[in-house]
């Protein structure tokens, strides 16, 4: 029998979750399928790769970096902790608990190192179309440096190819006149670029409080967040103010639903994200709101209409790397035919129950509950090293409690590992004036 | 027999050209194939529609638009006008020579209303994959607002996708670390984000010259172009200086190659466009150089290796409005067999003839006349009503001498029309001094 051919789209933190679940499978002395992974960059990290392009990259492929720079991470390491590889081991010690961006790359990268599997993957291929094809998939790709396509039979495909970086970019009135820079969230680099600058954000997404937080660190003159339904409510510097829905603009003032207005220099709009799979077509393609339960998805992977298609990382995130791992060693179970998957209504049912279960929630601990429920659900049906979830949903709700005591200092806090259990040493440096977020001044501790 | 089914990619000026190609042969009663023209924007002039949108658009499609606002045509109108439709017919009166974006966009849509062809058009919908299957090609798109596929079956693909939207991005050392935003002209949108700015321009094409200049009249600080291989030499104003290459930027600061440096607040990177097809794989796409002769097409249209396929408009352009009519009659009458397409090795002979004679030429002027003379090899072939192309020609050559002459001035001149006879007007304000580039503004005269 040949062996079974698998492609993975992405070599993002999920695509690498694949990759790692495949070789520890193989580590263990398993048989493993053949794998491929395309990856459109020409490196591994998918967000976590930071680049300073925008728009359309070397290639003319859309960059899909939203990542930028003096980014921190926004919630407590101790919550996207990897089980299998913790960050004393990546370190050598125990570090502060919200690792500026290129800390965490180097910490996504050194368990892929550590488990070699670079050579899987295919970097600087972008995958253009995908079709069944009886019990296959052609899967036609193009190597960009070459601007050569080729096409290849798999017998699974897993899609991780992220769900940040199609922006959703609304109109209003007035923005083809406004008199200054108008740009998506995902276009935003550097918050240098709006030192002395008043800035006009619209949306209340994490990307609105964390680039207002940074335009203000960075010195702009002032920060209006114009909201739809409701303020972030935050005890915002005296320079920050929060106002009703943008309703037009003129020449550089900007007009609120309230009446006010506000002349401004630049407006960034952090109104979030599309799932967007322009390689895939109707019957393979997943449509789902950003939410917690997404539609279509059996056990929030296996995609109910064509189950031998996965869709890893999908969920609007509370956990994240290591809800990957759940997600990968368990896509990797069904594919070695470990795990079998049930029938179609069966499946269907599962979909249905994750959404209604999700709704009843009420706020946004029961939330972040669900998630961790769902993360445990998954690697308890698996050899995913068990963890201490309930440990990592406490962590997110002492996060949240410090950014509603101070917005601008929560990163100054400290937490334990739910995988090693050792507490986090308060960085050295309050975030506020930390202005250098470089991997060696952060490990200054 | 049923009708042979034509799908028409993009509807651009050469899209345009295309359908109005085959309308006018129906209004002379032939009986014309099916006709599909996939259009991804939701209106039609391709770069002339405007839009404020950079990066990826309200579907997650790359924007198609380069366009600016403030831009006005950088070359005598007299050289693109319709030999089927003339300025004077379009507005009822004989209009100055170089007509803001929006004036041209106006003329452009004007003689595809009155031939009636916007019911080909589906609109908003992508071309995501063609292929060649059997006889007939399967194109395969994406209607956007509905995020819905389907594929469906042609005789012939006429790619007019156009060729200046995917923009060629280079690096420059220390780009990941420059304090200000970095852009291709493919983003620059409006010159008063620059007012007071200190910009480094880097190229010399006619981005570089008109986006210098637009920011030079909407009052930016100062201009520096940095060149590769030679300065563009005209008299600039005195804030404008030439240097040579850039070598890196450290904060703020851009080191050239003849050691000087200077303080800058934006880069803008006027370093060309990429012919780019991510919808075609390789036995159908064009891979070709931005020149007069291009690669692989007979008669600068038809596609050598695959002659049921057609390329309009993919030449670097002098001529443009009326060079896509050449070419859209002539790939019409191939079509509907009026023309028949030679064996493989006399297309072959043609491409490479064509190539060395462009090479042979030793200038701009040159080059004016040998895409003068293409223009005239393909009308006469057909029916598309032959004009003055020496006097187009001439036209040309008047332009470049006004540029000359006076670089902020030389869009004050006026030319005498190729199609009617008729002098145009010279405009009423100064291009400097015209900060309104309304039509309303433009046709007071
Ligand atoms: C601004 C921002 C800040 C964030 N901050 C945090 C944080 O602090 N902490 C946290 O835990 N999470 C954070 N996230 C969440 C983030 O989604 C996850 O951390 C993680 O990056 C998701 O991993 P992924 O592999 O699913 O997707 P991605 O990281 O998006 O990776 C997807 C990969 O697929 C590739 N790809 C896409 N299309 C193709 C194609 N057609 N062909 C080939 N390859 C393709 C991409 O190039 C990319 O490498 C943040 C997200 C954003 C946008
Ligand atoms: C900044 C700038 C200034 C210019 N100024 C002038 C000038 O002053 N005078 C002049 O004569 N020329 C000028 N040009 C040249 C310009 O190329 C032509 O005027 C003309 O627009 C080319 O027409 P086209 O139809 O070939 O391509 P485009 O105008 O580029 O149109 C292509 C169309 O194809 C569509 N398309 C692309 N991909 C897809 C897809 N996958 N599916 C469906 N539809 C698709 C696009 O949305 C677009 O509508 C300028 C170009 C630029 C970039």
């Amino acid at each position: 029998m040949t062996k079974k051919r698998i492609a993975i789209i992405g070599a993002g933190p999920s695509g690498l979750a694949q990759l790692r679940a495949f070789q520890s499978a193989a580590a263990k002395g398993a048989e493993i399928p053949e794998i491929v992974c395309f990856e459109k960059q020409d490196n591994w990290g998918g967000l976590w790769n930071y680049t300073w392009r925008t728009g359309l990259d070397q290639y003319g492929e859309p960059v899909h970096g939203s990542m930028y720079r003096y980014l921190w991470s926004n919630g407590p390491k101790e919550g996207l902790e990897f089980a299998d590889y913790s960050f004393e081991e990546h370190f050598g010690k125990q570090i502060a608990s919200y690792p500026p961006r290129a800390v965490l790359f180097d910490y996504i990268e050194g368990r892929v190192l550590k488990a070699g599997v670079r050579n899987l993957i295919r970097f600087s291929t972008a995958v253009r179309w995908v079709e069944k094809a009886g019990d296959k998939f052609n899967v036609t790709v193009c190597h960009l440096p070459e601007d050569r396509t080729y096409t290849e039979e798999f017998d699974h495909v897993i899609v991780c190819s992220g769900h940040f970086s199609t922006p959703n970019v609304p109109y209003f009135p007035g923005f083809e006149n406004f008199k200054g820079r108008v740009l998506h969230a995902h276009d935003f680099r550097d918050a240098l670029e709006f030192k002395d600058k008043d800035i006009l954000i619209v949306g209340t997404s994490y990307s609105a409080e964390d680039i207002g937080s940074q335009c203000w660190k960075y010195g702009c003159k002032s920060v209006t967040v114009s909201h739809r339904t409701a303020p972030m409510g935050f005890n915002w510097p005296d320079n920050w103010q929060e106002v009703p829905l943008l309703q037009k603009v003129e020449g550089n003032t900007a007009y609120f639903k309230d009446g006010t207005t506000k002349d401004v220099d630049a407006v960034i709009l952090c109104t979030g994200y599309k799932h967007h799979f322009p390689f895939l077509p109707d019957d393979l393609r997943l449509k789902t709101a950003n939410r917690l339960a997404t539609a279509d998805l059996y056990k929030g992977v296996a995609f109910v209409r064509e189950p031998a298609l996965f869709y890893l990382g999908m969920q609007d995130q509370w956990f994240t790397f290591n809800m990957f791992d759940a997600q990968a060693w368990w896509v990797r179970d069904v594919i070695m035919g470990r795990i079998a998957l049930p029938d179609q209504a069966t499946m269907e049912a599962d979909v249905i129950d994750r959404v209604t279960r999700e709704d009843a929630g009420e706020d946004d601990y029961a939330a972040i509950w669900y998630q961790g429920d769902y993360v445990k659900e998954l690697i308890d049906e698996t050899d995913y090293p068990s963890f201490d979830v309930e440990g990592a949903c406490k962590a997110f709700k002492e996060w949240k409690g410090h950014k509603k005591k101070d917005i601008m200092g929560f990163r100054n806090n400290a937490y334990k590992s739910v995988i090693t259990g050792t507490m986090a040493p308060m960085h050295h440096t309050p975030w506020k004036d930390a202005l250098d977020d470089s991997l060696e001044v952060y490990l200054q501790n």
